[in-house]
Formats: structure tokens, C-alpha cells, sequence
């Protein structure tokens, strides 16, 4: 059994539709971000990083999405979930949600999160203002280098797919105008017409 | 034959490091950041991310240091720079490298590379003021709840040693303390006097 630690609107939407997707045997721990469940003790013990997402193996905790979700297509190989038997294909995808991870999400979190990295007020709405244009220039390379569709890596639907999805679901709040990325939305619709995405979105939502 | 695209005191080290330990047949193209070659049209066409390292292989081109770092070792299984058969270890290796990557390298990023979420000097000046809290966190964690020692993972050396190494040479000039971290500096003495360190490191500050 496998236990997701997530929280609704966060990224842990895509390790969610990725058990779903990989067929696997799952519970749900949800945290209330905004009471602060994420920095109590109990969760501390879990993910000493306070952040989600963090799976519960057998084996032990396993944190961040990219590894994450490497380890759930690793594990139910039958879902083929991503090219594991060739390290080349297998780089490929851990690179699109490596920059999924590392740079748009990262210039996604300055609009809500830039207290991480700076304490003056006036520094982080400066942050604030530049998020339309560092996040939409992540979609428009995404859109025009990297997605390579119908989904991201081709043909095979991969737990890139899935990831992008999660993260796409924002764009219009961080100021990113649709209609320069048609590719990201269609792809973001759909993933939405998927069973997966639906039932872990309806699971998300459910008191 | 691999080839990787580089820049002197860059992350692309890591890269770097773990293709001399795995007996990798590679070559060695230089950037040169200060002169924007990283910018420039046939970089780009390499990777349009405009970022190191990048590395060509006989079936394309990869990015992203945790993807290559993983490529590297999925490739050369007897030099065992990760538990490759072993998906909750292997994920394990991969979510310390992904803290360093989407973590900590973007704290540390705050401090030379704001202009990247925020158009303000004085917000790119109070992102740097930061810096020491913020990578001194990281660093925190790493210390006491992430480094097993003597390598990170534990008994077995693995491609999470160069990559931490590389980002710990920073550390000072991040204003961290390092009378704080004892086991890191430590780690970093020891991957100093690793002869792929000393290698690597000569061979990037070769004329």
C-alpha cells in the first residue's frame, strides 16, 4: 500500500493521477496548507521538508514530484507510465519534469511564495509583477520546443502528462494569456477528458 | 562518445565529475557564460533552455543535471553510481538530487540570477540578502536530516556526491557558515580528494 501526502491545488495532483493511472493500491493524507498542517510536528516526522508531495512506501518516504513519479512507472511497469527500459527515452522525461520542476514551478511559487526568498514587501510584489513573463516564457518553450503531442513526449502517455497538466492548471492565474500556448491547452484539455485526472480531482474535492 | 557542454564554476561539474567515474569516452565544449555564449544560436539549437550543462549523446540531446546525473549512471552500471535496480533507492537518490536542484541551487540562484524573477534592482538586492538564510536552510537539512554519510546515501558512493560537492564549493560565498555544517564541508573534503574531482576540475581550468 502506498500512502500520498498531498494538498489540495498543489502539485501533488500529479503523483495522485499517477497512482491512479499506474493502477496502484493507494490512501490519501490530505493537508490544509493554510493551517499550516504541512510545518506540524506529525508531517515534520514524515517530510522534515514541509512540503508536499511525500509517498509512503513500504520501504519508506519517498518527496519531490520528478522522483516521485519516476518510482511509481518504475514499480507497475504494466501501466507503461514512462520508456523504462531505455535510459535515453527514460533522461527525456525526467527532463521535461525536471524543468517542470525546477524552473516553471519555481517561477510559478514567486507570485504566493516569495517569502522564501525575500523578507521586504516591496521585493516581493516586484516578484509578483515579473511572474506573467518568467512563467509565460516557460509555456511559450514548452509550447514550442518540448511538447511534443498529443502528449508530452509523443505518442505514449508518460507521467509527464499528468505533471504538466497539474501545473497548467494555473497559468491564467499567473497572468499567462491561453491563446500564445494553444498546444499547452489543448494538451491541459485533454487530460481533463481522462478518467484519471477526473477521479483524483473529485477525490481532491471531497470533505 | 558523449559530449558535454560546460561552463567553469557551474553546476555543469556535476555532469562533469560523473562522467570521469563512470570511464565515460566524452568530450569537453566549453561555454563561456560571461560572453552570453550560452545565448548564442548554435547553443541554442543545442538547448533552448540557454542553460548548462547539455549533454550529446549518440540519441540526442539531454539537460537538466538530476536527468543526466541518472543517465550517466543508468549507463554505465559497473561503475554503480546509483542503486539503478532498486526503485525505492534509486528514487531516494533521485529526490536528494532533486532537492538540490529545485532547492537549494535556486536559493543559491537568488543570489547572482535575480533578474530572472524580478525586474527591480532593489528587490534583486533584498533577494540577495537572503541568500545566507536561505541556503543556509537548505544546508540545515542537509546536514542534519539528509547526508548519511560518509557519502550521502550512505555506504555507497553515488552520483548525488559529485552534484552535492559542486554546490557546496558556493557555500561561503552564499554567506553560510560552515562551522555550522560539519559533515557537509566534511563531505566536500572528502569528494576533494577523489581523483575525478581533481580531474574534472583541472581539466575545466585548462586554458
Amino acid at each position: 500500500m502506498l500512502t500520498l501526502y498531498y494538498a489540495p491545488e498543489t502539485c501533488s495532483l500529479a503523483a495522485h493521477i499517477a497512482l491512479i493511472e499506474a493502477g496502484a493500491a493507494y490512501a490519501l493524507k490530505r493537508l490544509d496548507i493554510d493551517a499550516a498542517e504541512h510545518r506540524r510536528p506529525d508531517y515534520l516526522a514524515v517530510n522534515p521538508k514541509a512540503r508536499v508531495p511525500a509517498l509512503a512506501t513500504p520501504g519508506g518516504i519517498l518527496t519531490e514530484t520528478p522522483a516521485i513519479l519516476a518510482f511509481i512507472a518504475q514499480t507497475h511497469p504494466a501501466a507503461r507510465l514512462a520508456p523504462i527500459a531505455d535510459p535515453f527515452a527514460f533522461a527525456e522525461l525526467q527532463a521535461f519534469n525536471l524543468y517542470l520542476c525546477a524552473t516553471l514551478h519555481v517561477a510559478h511559487a514567486h507570485r504566493m511564495r516569495g517569502h522564501r526568498w525575500a523578507d521586504d514587501e516591496a521585493a516581493i510584489r516586484a516578484m509578483q509583477q515579473k511572474v506573467p513573463e518568467s512563467v509565460g516564457a516557460c509555456y511559450a518553450l514548452i509550447e514550442h520546443e518540448m511538447l511534443r503531442g498529443p502528449w508530452v513526449m509523443g505518442e505514449a502517455y508518460t507521467v509527464a502528462d499528468p505533471y504538466l497538466f497539474t501545473l497548467a492548471r494555473w497559468l491564467e492565474a499567473d497572468g499567462v494569456e491561453p491563446k500564445r500556448i494553444p498546444r499547452v491547452v489543448e494538451h491541459r484539455h485533454r487530460m481533463a477528458q481522462r478518467a484519471a485526472a477526473k477521479r483524483a480531482l473529485a477525490e481532491e474535492e471531497a470533505p
